[in-house]
């Protein structure tokens, strides 16, 4: 595995590049100078768990690079990616008069890259923005593609635009420092890949999983080259999400209604995700689209991870209230991502109300 | 005068139509099943000075066509332009659980165009847009391109997204009911078209304009026109402001610092602009760009208009700090649009402070 790679996302005028480097960190403020241009001034947004380990070290990248940065420390956690912190992001850009072509760097995980990357895309109509994914789960998953996004009270990521970063700069080394909860909740992004077009990366993933349990750089590195390069192709093919880009919302619709309903401070996204994968996968069955045998196929990989597979017991109406607001949904019926088999998943229109009823029941 | 026409606005997969139609307020449910597809549901937004006007004509010709709408009214003014009534938008939206091939319509002036068109953009990271501009100033100007806004306390416009409509639906007739001084708030930005870029139609407007203040049908057709061809021209060459498009902020950058410093109480959007270009005329012939006169000419056409021409006295530093806020800057230097003369606007990069302070003292 090359320590140092990098994956080119082609999107016309749109396009950058996703550089995955161990110890890169060092490096940002050089490479920034290279994806924005000239070096001015840059507002990092982070959060109150990442400041302490890792802006000090960002922060002397950029100024060795000849950056003058302004820092923002945002609380952590899924339940703080609204619109009042977000409109906290644009009053600081507000305050330090950040100019069209200066950058947002956001350094953390999935909810400062969403948040800061919305805020971005909104301040001016548009600055440029560096994403520095400190996740698992931003790493593989959220930093690329270009969704950003805030939370409504009734709906996650209800409130968002498609915004493209500039650069996506990846730090394997900086997930020695990561919660093993929060570990867990990055592998249910990478299982997802398997799921969705890659049975033998799936297959794989059996292997590698006690390494990637213990962190071993070896094997995080190899799912994180995989999981980028599988989410790349998706989105150069579908930046937008007019097809098949909404297959990598496999499991997110009840993932999202499961965090919806707990308030964002029960689940950890990925947890969401996992349980709802195994909810696609029971329904595909149910519906004659998978064999039998594909739940238990689904389920073994995420207990596999250490990931929560038990549904939560809500009311049928919870769920069908979330659900309902969730964006996937295209008038009464249910837009969902089902399986044919592992590596196999298609876009289905037409699950109706009984059908999530009796899926539900049957937990 | 034709009574009806169209102009297309090629931006390629983000093209749309500027129809302009005597009467087409009671067609608009029909066009916009053309322009956005199937009937379904729908959001009208709208303000509390055009709903007793329009609302229910606009309802009956949604639901004639099979739509299904809920209205949601807001405060009217600039100074309701807020990120808290934006937000009031997106809660109108989740409550009724709109998709994401569902519109919303912006049935009002700039301001109600500018905060809908910003939630459609946001909102399931963007639902179909139709503007239905009913002020003299979204018909000619903040209707067409695309650009979307809401305030900051700080500075105009400053959190927003480039969101191009699916339909611009013009109908003049709806301006018989404006009042006075929006009327010539709107004829600001008119006068602007000639300044930057036709001053043919500059020499045009000042036969017009005893007619324009009388709200003549054939004169006012006329120039709305004229208006939509010249923006729909800019914004198809340079829909991002990369370039040429930033012309059209003639008089904004003082324009805005003008409204900002008043809180967007004292001053209508056009009357600032109009007070900002004979700003930028005389600050065009002070840097020598413009030969002595150019003033002159343009306070004319303003006063002919019947517009405000007097510069308010606010301290240098309320100037610097509202100018140093806008998006037209770039660095220490302020990004301004001067001119050489009538029809001949010019981007100038490298306007110093001096050179503005000296520019404020002369008044």
């Amino acid at each position: 595995m090359n320590s140092f790679c990098h994956y080119r996302v082609d999107l016309g005028a749109r396009s950058y590049d996703i550089s995955i480097e161990a110890g890169g960190l060092d490096r940002v403020g050089e490479a920034m100078r290279g994806a924005v241009g000239d070096a001015g001034r840059c507002l990092i947004v982070t959060n109150t768990v990442v400041a302490p380990l890792y802006l000090s070290r960002v922060e002397a990248s950029l100024s060795a690079a000849g950056w003058q940065s302004v820092s923002l420390i945002l609380p952590d956690g899924e339940s703080s990616k609204t619109v009042a912190n977000w409109s906290l992001v644009l009053d600081a850009l507000m305050e330090s008069k950040l100019a069209r072509n200066e950058p947002v760097v956001a350094l953390g995980g999935g909810v400062i890259g969403d948040m800061a990357g919305f805020a971005a895309a909104c301040y001016r109509r548009g600055v440029p923005l560096v994403q520095v994914p400190t996740t698992l789960l931003s790493q593989v998953d959220s930093s690329v593609g270009g969704k950003t996004a805030v939370n409504h009270p009734h709906g996650k990521n209800m409130i968002g635009a498609f915004y493209q970063p500039k650069l996506v700069w990846i730090d394997p080394l900086v997930l020695t420092t990561l919660d093993g909860r929060q570990l867990r909740a990055g592998l249910a992004e990478v299982i997802k890949y398997g799921l969705i077009r890659d049975a033998a990366f799936a297959e794989r993933l059996k292997v590698l999983m006690p390494d990637l349990l213990q962190l071993r750089s070896d094997a995080i590195a190899e799912v994180i080259h995989t999981s980028c390069r599988h989410k790349a192709e998706v989105v150069m093919r579908d930046e937008r999400e007019a097809g098949e880009r909404a297959l990598l919302n496999l499991g997110h619709t009840f993932g999202h209604a499961i965090e919806a309903i707990t308030r964002y401070r029960r689940y950890l996204h990925g947890e969401g995700v996992a349980i709802g994968m195994r909810m696609a996968a029971r329904l595909s069955e149910q519906v004659g689209l998978a064999p039998a045998g594909l739940e238990q196929q689904v389920v073994a990989l995420l207990q596999a991870a250490e990931l929560p597979v038990a549904v939560p017991s809500f009311t049928a109406a919870q769920w069908l209230d979330a659900m309902g607001h969730d964006k996937k949904s295209v008038g009464e019926r249910l837009r969902l991502v089902l399986m044919r088999g592992v590596g196999r998943a298609q876009i289905v229109d037409s699950v109706g109300k009984a059908e999530i009823t009796t899926l539900l029941d049957s937990f």
